[in-house]
């Protein structure tokens, strides 16, 4: 524990300030600065760590182990990431499934060239959803893998739901359809598309003679939430803001597989979270942790959490581990 | 997948048959050649691979890439492991988790010699839930850990059940508490004992006669049941032989914390498992090819499930696990 790693946050929004407290809780980990692209002057940390502008990050070269990206995967990363590997390890979140190959790339040519380590999308999916539909595979090498998500905020949806007129404030949850992932457990449902497996429950706030044609607008949103099956429930603003302002979410991994012609086998791994950008913050500073050791030994370019073995996320030493949780 | 990974087995017990049936699931694998310290003549084993005496393994140093030693914990393995890794990669279950340490130290020892990869400790406890147990730590490095085992068959009290005078056939059951699970994933009871969160359920045939007699001596054997909520249900040998002769486990890890003051999150992964020695096998399996692979690149010594990526226990390549699992 004699290490002290100093960590760099750029992007300061609800994950930046996850890493933030999730720094807090590992005394191996310092937290060394936050650089934005807002005026570095209109944010006041809770830490009272220094905050930078994004420009100025180059100055940084020796004061910061490693940086943790927080921004988001449509067009900030793709930018980022490969630009700030070009000088500085770092860990990000990059959570669009179908680019990810290419992100990988990308970031993988920058680190290789400045000799840093590039942990890309970690968190809890991807991240360690994929760590176990990869190791449900391995260990099930016939079967299925379900994945589910929630029940859980899903931001996008939420974004839809508030930009129709007349919605003041709205959240929507994706929900697993329980007879669904019972059937997922007994290895039954692998051609089921997303919308067969989840329901779509929105809370809202209208007024009330808005409120039929809001229902009817969310209902039939084509790719939202037309093909799922979506209950909308009108609330009162007291109500709103005491039950639905938790980013809360989750969700399950499932391998079914047989080992043999007569033995059934089922693995599992589930998240049930208050705070989806804490949770992921948390996950994204382990890697951290594990993007400065691997660089301290030599070790360069792009990897995800399929290249990096559990060892190097924990501050305890080999022997301790061994000890204790072997 | 051009890879043709030679495996050897070495003893021939539930585990090895196991390992034979998950070879045969595993493309890349090839099962080689089984060793036994019985007569080789005595076993016929279902894939026809030739069996050879224990004695005779020097001899096939150029023939095997790596051996899967299927022998006990008590003493086959603590001889075993540091013998074998001496000329061979070698994958061990050696689960007696106070002695890991020793274990490792041993088998490091003989495999840095060799310049062989020994992987020791793997299957699903010491395994899978072994990397559960410290991932729970490194996401959530404030909260408790809980690990639940069962429902499953334990043949270390299926055996002192049938060591009572007039038991004809018997199995016990470990069970976890189902309120007592429920607290856990609500990160309640962290100092509750084994006894607390487990119940014995025994399924036994005997006469009448000594029915009452055997129940009472089961129920306070010291240490196996006395501390338990102990069931002991006689029931007849037919019942016994079509409901009871699976080796079914599984379990629970729950990891339940705290990422700040308002935010409870919890990780929980399970298995439920029709054939214990089969799903281990399974494992053992897959550490197999990461042994022969990080020897294929230079390693050696002893490693365990927490110092393997996962990318070494595929047999996929890395560009396909990141466009399909990540």
């Amino acid at each position: 524990m004699a290490n002290n790693i100093r960590v760099g946050i750029v992007g300061y929004g609800n994950l930046g300030r996850g890493v933030e407290i999730a720094i807090s809780k590992n005394p191996d980990l310092t937290l060394a600065g936050i650089f934005t692209r807002r005026d570095p002057k209109s944010l006041t940390p809770a830490s009272k760590t220094p905050v930078y502008a994004y420009d100025e990050m180059s100055n940084f070269k020796d004061d910061m182990d490693v940086m943790i990206l927080c921004g988001g995967s449509a067009t900030d990363l793709p930018v980022m990431s490969p630009e700030i590997a070009g000088s500085f390890n770092i860990v990000d979140s990059f959570d669009n499934h179908s680019k990810i190959p290419d992100h990988f790339a990308a970031v993988n040519k920058a680190a290789e060239e400045s000799g840093k380590v590039a942990v890309i999308s970690v968190g809890w999916d991807p991240g360690l959803f994929s760590l176990n539909r990869l190791l449900g595979e391995i260990v099930l090498p016939q079967g299925d893998t379900f994945t589910f998500w929630g029940e859980g905020l899903s931001q996008g949806h939420s974004d839809a739901v508030r930009r129709i007129e007349g919605v003041k404030k709205a959240v929507q949850y994706t929900v697993p359809i329980e007879e669904v992932l019972q059937e997922a457990r007994e290895g039954k449902g692998a051609d089921l598309t997303s919308a067969q497996r989840h329901k779509r429950v929105c809370y809202v706030v209208a007024d009330e003679k808005d409120q039929a044609r809001i229902e009817q607008e969310i209902k039939t949103m084509p790719d939202y939430f037309a093909p799922y099956d979506t209950t909308v429930n009108f609330i009162s603003e007291e109500e709103f803001n005491k039950n639905h302002t938790k980013m809360k979410h989750g969700g399950v991994v499932i391998r079914s597989g047989k080992t043999s012609e007569e033995h059934k086998e089922t693995v599992e791994f589930s998240l049930n979270l208050d705070s989806n950008p804490e949770f992921t913050a948390s996950v994204l500073v382990a890697y951290a942790r594990a993007a400065f050791r691997l660089n301290q030994e030599g070790g360069k370019g792009a990897k995800t959490a399929f290249d990096i073995p559990f060892a190097y996320l924990t501050p305890k030493s080999h022997a301790q581990i061994l000890k204790d949780l072997l």
